[in-house]
């Protein structure tokens, strides 16, 4: 890794600054609208959700998006503002032409983002009057409470920025997340903010952002199993002065990477912060013959309902592990895989081998648990993050009544 | 329907016997050995496991259903006989041998099924004598106890027969199962096993075994989802004397719905007895433009973990609903869908609705809980069952230890 970690989020890059509010959306006194921005027009690239049923703010940014260029950020949380058919259009148009007014940018330059409840009406009468408040206020020392603003059911916010390099100019990438509440995305909304001072081309930034999510928040998640209103966007305000990125070579590879550390770096954040969640769940596939199937049995095993459950109980139950990698669609060799637990070897060639208890008990008490699958066959490698499945999933998302 | 409901399961078809014992696999004094046996050989066949990592038994049984012919099931509970390599076929291979050495018939007619732990050898010492016992002690009274003998986390024995009329012949099919514990057989093990006294050519038993199974066991689970132990298998041993189903027609038709009454019954009676399930979820997609797409939508709702908690804790949360369709992979219109719980109208045109909470309320009380999905484009429907997610099914699967 040639970039080095430093504190902030989405304004620790040259020319971002944010904002926020409290409209009462979620409840009186909860900040839950964040304005970010850019003090000069940025190339922008985004990805969003798969799911047929998209958020009126998805559909307005992704539209946007599109044209490669934007300067701010409009994000609320407490209302989804998805399927309200013409007038959640209209209200996500709404918000994002009162935060241009304030900010005195085009309409066109301005994303839209909400997390909620689905089904239900924007209060536009308190959202409106919190974007203006939000945009007034935008400040270099924003980012930590915009990282506040965006969460849902989050125990803690999430922001993540790193320094590097490029051609003798220093360029920051930062970012924010909010959770999922659970490892599958489809679970809850995933929103993904990220700001960087590069100077790098729309489709080079676009190339460089799928990357880095294909290898850190989708593989928390299962590939089209997201929400109504996921998205993560990113914006680039050049601002660094690094000769623009405009195609391969090593300035793109370093800026793809740096950015690929602060995505891991948040996606791990939210898989560990999933609801209910009392333990991080690591898997590793390695030396499968592509990485494809590495990936395929990672997320599977990071997602097995089973597995999770046996994580919580300290169960060192390897058969539901390989069970989960057969029904992945991942190809390997059953009796070639060995799994640890750790370091504690669990299972060889597929079949059960002595261990000690014990010491399995302990890596399972951790608060991180790896659980690595050695297909001794390729040389690829994947890594999926999950959580444990307890109580309090259920109790959160039950709001048990009886 | 032009079949009736009759008690009785594997037992309830001429010339079905069967016989259990208690080997002291999974607990002393529990059955956990069964043996179903025709006093004629039988047409067989068979749906197995998708899963790359098959058991054992799994493969045996495969190979011995290609040939066509079978005439006994032998059948254990409480270890899964998986992820043992060579010394498990081996003991899968002696299980069907000792079966068929008591039975008097050839070790070839002999299929074997296990369910239980993956990973741990077979206690052959305690095994083979509970098979000696329990086959020299087939008798037609014999179904309600071999249904009992194949339970690992069920709460109660699952069988079910009917009567049907074939040419003036009385046909008889039967069945029993054992439930996956949850609603997507991933997570455990489903085994079926139908009988019947039909006379059907191996060819059409496997087509009507594959037509039926879909639209039920398939359709309270996720295909590919599959443990390392699932299998169906029937045998048909044409003692009813009809006139015998070589290909389609009026009499294939009868007997293949005939025996999708029996597989519905069951495998609804699985859904209902998930892990930890306080109530069974019905999901009806109605009107969609094709099957696959009523099919896919059905089956993502039942399994949406939010969808199962939210109707434990019911809460009459539709976003949640809409929003597992929206990510299935179904073709449809977000803006035209309607959505009921039970005759209660929670959604209209993809949007919110003024309903009696009240009356939500209630429905969500019930027993049995009706989603409804009407996507108003097509003429295709299809139902998937499920169960809702309580805090017994984290208890059951974490065995929990601090």
């Amino acid at each position: 890794m040639t970039c080095e970690f430093i504190s902030g989020g989405v304004t620790a890059a040259a020319g971002f600054l944010a904002g926020t509010a409290c409209a009462a959306i979620k409840k009186k006194d909860k900040r839950d609208i964040a304005v970010v921005y850019s003090t000069v027009p940025a190339a922008a690239a985004g990805v969003f959700t798969l799911n047929l049923v998209k958020a009126a703010p998805v559909l307005v940014s992704m539209k946007r998006v599109a044209g490669g260029r934007a300067q701010a950020v409009v994000v609320n949380s407490g209302n989804a503002n998805a399927c309200n058919g013409e007038q959640g259009m209209r209200d996500a148009l709404a918000m994002a032409a009162e935060a241009a007014g304030v900010l005195g940018i085009p309409e066109e330059y301005v994303l839209v983002a909400s997390t909620g409840v689905i089904g239900q009406k924007m209060p536009m009468d308190r959202v409106l009057p919190g974007i203006r408040e939000a945009a007034g206020r935008v400040s270099a020392g924003g980012g930590h409470l915009a990282a506040q603003a965006i969460m849902t059911t989050d125990t803690y916010p999430k922001e993540a920025a790193v320094r590097l390099e490029l051609g003798g100019k220093t360029v920051t990438v930062g970012g924010m997340a909010k959770g999922s509440g659970m490892i599958h995305p489809n679970m809850a909304t995933l929103l993904c903010f990220f700001t960087t001072d590069a100077a790098i081309s729309p489709a080079c930034l676009g190339q460089a952002l799928k990357y880095a999510v294909d290898r850190s928040f989708n593989m928390i998640t299962v590939d089209g199993d997201t929400s109504t209103n996921d998205m993560a966007v990113i914006l680039a305000n050049g601002l660094a002065g690094n000769e623009p990125i405009e195609g391969g070579g090593p300035d793109y590879e370093a800026f793809r990477d740096a950015l690929g550390e602060v995505c891991t770096r948040l996606a791990v954040a939210v898989a560990r912060d999933g609801e209910g969640a009392t333990r991080l769940i690591q898997v590793e596939v390695l030396n499968a013959a592509t990485e494809e199937d590495a990936r395929l049995a990672a997320r599977a095993v990071a997602g097995s309902s089973l597995v999770k459950a046996a994580v919580f109980g300290r169960d060192a139950n390897w058969g539901r592990v390989i069970c989960a990698a057969g029904y992945s669609g991942a190809s390997f060799d059953p009796e070639k895989v060995d799994i640890f637990l750790g370091d504690v070897q669990v299972a060889r060639d597929g079949g059960s081998l002595d261990f000690s208890e014990e010491r399995a008990l302990e890596v399972l008490g951790g608060d991180t648990v790896r659980i690595v699958l050695d297909f001794k066959t390729g040389s690829c490698h994947a890594t999926a993050w999950g959580c444990d499945l307890s109580y309090d999933y259920v109790k959160i998302n039950a709001a048990y009544r009886t």
